[in-house]
């Protein structure tokens, strides 16, 4: 602690993101990217960019990016958000709305940011546990709360929840605002963004970094009522007036222009995705089934920590959370064909594995 | 207010940023952007840069650019904190430092935002009046504090206080952090960075925004003792892993390659500046001393709102805040010499200027 920190600073636990290695030659499936490149169209928005408009602040609305958004979502730019990552729309939105009297609830294994978002700002939280089975279950919330927060599907879980709990916990939930948070909702989770006019109180948060290969640009939004943006647009105004840079606004709106683009890379992700679910499986893997980019695995005679180490070894990253919970588990990226052959040869080497027959 | 807002949330007076116009034709002299653009490296880094890895998070760290910055102030990278422009900065110093039980010292009129800021994270704020001749007294400012803030040059004034006066506030105030807010310190003040080894709660912030054309791009930093710049790690870890794109960081460490163009564009812009200072004397303004790219002028015969509404009407955009003690300045961005030349010649043509000969 230093004396000049404000007496809050100190508690924080700050969150900490997957390794980005400098070390070439890294079959890197930790961090859920897309092993496809971003759209043409992207990259060559990027390249055409007339470099001397950088001199010139940017649109601190980010007009085009949000009216490209409403349209695709086939919606009014009033009820659309934009911000630096997914990451800085969920942080003011835990200053927007979630400061409340009573506690947020959020998951007990789901991603761990929101719970440092909590930290960070004081506010009272409640965790609710999953089922047996990974799931989330929407109706072990209280009614009484100041809040909801979940991904669907969840991380590191990767288990999708169907439209049908949310609406139903929407029902119930009026009075309180219910973030889902959709990050990876591309690759077979089914999105609450059709629910946003009848439901006042649902804000849907979702990223390009994922689904749209452009981690590196930095762009989050959110879908929701009027009022709810509203509350954004007055936090993100008081924090930072220009959160997107020009080239991310106009990588933006190339990306979501390549719509056969888009649907092609996330079918082939899907694609790679179950064969290699299979192919852990027959290796003794138990696999949750996964509506995201990534799988999460478990394998009864090796600890997560044993596997990751031993694919560290072998230049291949994966993630492992030291929590009691998931401590058995993997969270694997699925990268491509190729990556994935690579992932499972690796591991059909292991001693332990490679003794035991396919069940 | 919405029933779904965070109680505080009602009360937030968000800044406004200068106008962004799309129409074309306008010369734009309202936002302190630089006429000149980015050096050729920084194009050149974004054009060649490898869109495929866009897919990728970008390092959260943004180590290539601490160090080049760290190398640029002759100091340690672990001394330079970056963020999404000098504002993110601002915004997280003030969580990280100013939230303390004694209040926080601001000039009465300087840059708007600290005000924002102050009101976003509820923090108890004192304002300290400006000389009769718009400079800071840091005499002024009394030992009792939370902390210390001010821009130098200031803004909207453009007024620079010497380094012997921050030196000497320093020393008689080492309980609680001094920020400076450097953002136009290379067009001609004294950057207190060289300080900042002295003096443990001092923090430096600068922008790649005005003197390095890259408003468009979103780079800021601060310099300050590692005890300082951990305390806003903790913070910026908590809000948003990686708020530097990759492209940022590109650009960002491009420019800082080039230091002759960067020396050239600002001593270009200072000489416009002294020439555009003194035709606006000549046309009978008042106008004060300016180590900024902008100058801060009034005319004895028409208020700063008539003024801009008049130079509007001409195509051209300056700054005008409606704020008691400067109500009747105009803030001019200093750009091209042709940009000034069709200022000037507009303002002459003014029948209640053009009627009175020059002084």
């Amino acid at each position: 602690m230093s004396k000049f920190w404000s007496p809050a600073i100190e508690s924080l636990v700050p969150y900490t993101p997957g390794e980005q290695p400098r070390i070439a030659n890294l079959t890197k499936l930790n961090t859920n990217e897309n092993p496809y490149p971003p759209a043409p169209g992207a990259a060559e928005a990027i390249k055409s960019f007339a470099t001397d408009r950088l001199r010139l602040y940017p649109d601190p609305n980010a007009s085009r990016l949000k009216e490209a958004l409403a349209s695709e979502f086939e919606t009014d730019s009033s009820k659309i958000f934009v911000g630096n990552g997914s990451d800085e729309v969920l942080a003011l939105a835990f200053m927007a709305f979630f400061r409340q009297p009573k506690p947020l609830l959020m998951p007990e294994t789901s991603y761990s940011f929101y719970d440092v978002y909590a930290n960070l700002y004081a506010i009272d939280h409640q965790k609710i546990p999953l089922t047996h089975d990974f799931r989330i279950e929407l109706d072990d919330y209280p009614s009484e709360n100041g809040g909801i927060i979940f991904a669907n599907p969840n991380a590191p879980t990767g288990v999708a929840l169907p439209l049908s709990a949310i609406k139903t916990l929407l029902e119930r939930n009026q009075d309180s605002v219910v973030l889902v948070d959709e990050a990876y909702v591309d690759f077979g989770g089914e999105s609450a963004a059709s629910l946003v006019d009848e439901f006042p109180n649902l804000l849907v948060v979702q990223t390009f970094s994922k689904s749209r290969s452009l981690a590196g640009m930095r762009i989050g939004y959110a879908i929701g009522s009027v009022e709810l943006i509203d509350g954004l647009e007055r936090v993100k105004n008081s924090f930072n007036s220009y959160p997107l840079d020009m080239l991310a606004i106009e990588a933006g709106c190339a990306s979501l222009a390549d719509k056969n683009y888009f649907s092609q890379t996330c079918q082939r992700i899907m694609q790679t995705r179950e064969q290699s679910r299979e192919a852990l499986q027959a290796l003794g893997f138990e696999v949750l089934p996964s509506a995201t980019n990534f799988l999460f695995a478990k394998h009864g005679e090796l600890s997560g920590s044993e596997l990751m180490t031993y694919l560290r070894e072998h230049n291949i990253l994966v993630r492992h959370f030291s929590k009691p919970l998931i401590a058995d588990y993997l969270r694997i990226t699925v990268g491509t064909d190729a990556e994935m052959a690579l992932l499972i040869e690796t591991l059909r080497q292991h001693p332990a594995i490679s003794s035991k027959p396919a069940p």
